[in-house]
């Protein structure tokens, strides 16, 4: 009995060991999200421009670290391992100034910012959702929750090219 | 009647020479109008975006070099000598394939490129278009005439900072 009450104790705390290295595991190397903004991603390079009406009304800049620009430039597919791409998104917003000059109404900028997403490739962390990791983050930089980022993975597997829908702009 | 006629070529002669160094004063040192695309630019930092409807129909990104971007950043105005201002213009056409993923008609991105204009800050050089020289290079890299060219200040000098229509994006 008293070997049976050893192994049983023996067991339970193999299991807790496991179940909190596999818990650590999740949120660090096996998160399926982005949750720290990549730094200095104000600076990287111009891939396109993108404007979407409806429900996001969003004037979006879309930028990418070095490894991205490259592999673009190269038409590399799918994309490196350490690939970012960022989504700077704004408010679609008329220039009444821009209208003034051409004297007509015609120019459309960037109104307040809204929030900037990314995609950051690592195929094993990320391997659930296509090699990529999804962030989104407001402009006080709050990131978006889960049931936000579980969004981003399906919609962006219908894009032909690795999941990328932004293709670069020569 | 000899002497009247020695002062008359004289006169002619001098206001042909004088014409001469004006044209190559015009042509070098002294041309408001911008002959070469800087290099580089296409690895610039990102300024805003911008989309033009009625007859230009574009989809701009504009970037600039790191003294527009410095100044962009730190505010100040009139911008520095040496200052580079680059608007990439494409087509504004929808995007099929995001609109698929959507399932609705919202999404518009960059198309072919049409041109990509620069407005160069040197102040001595280009003392008579405010201080900044404008160009304009179509995709496959003819620079616009001078008709068009000199469209550009006119219309620039109702911008309420120093020439600039576009706003620096945060």
């Amino acid at each position: 009995m008293r070997r049976f009450g050893f192994y049983l104790v023996a067991i339970a705390v193999t299991v807790c060991v496991v179940a909190v290295i596999s818990s650590a595991s999740a949120q660090s190397a096996g998160s399926v999200f982005v949750t720290k903004i990549p730094v200095g991603y104000r600076d990287w390079k111009l891939i396109s421009v993108a404007h979407e009406e409806a429900n996001l009304n969003s004037f979006g800049a879309v930028l990418g670290n070095d490894v991205a620009i490259q592999a673009y430039r190269d038409g590399k597919l799918p994309f490196p391992d350490g690939a970012i791409i960022a989504a700077l998104h704004y408010r679609f917003v008329p220039s009444e100034e821009n209208n003034k000059a051409f004297g007509q109404t015609q120019s459309f900028v960037a109104g307040d910012p809204t929030n900037v997403q990314f995609m950051v490739k690592d195929s094993k962390k990320y391997a659930s959702t296509g090699g990529w990791g999804y962030g989104h983050f407001s402009q006080d930089g709050t990131p978006g929750g889960d049931a936000l980022l579980k969004t981003c993975s399906p919609c962006h597997a219908k894009a032909v090219r690795d999941s990328v829908f932004t293709r670069y702009s020569r």
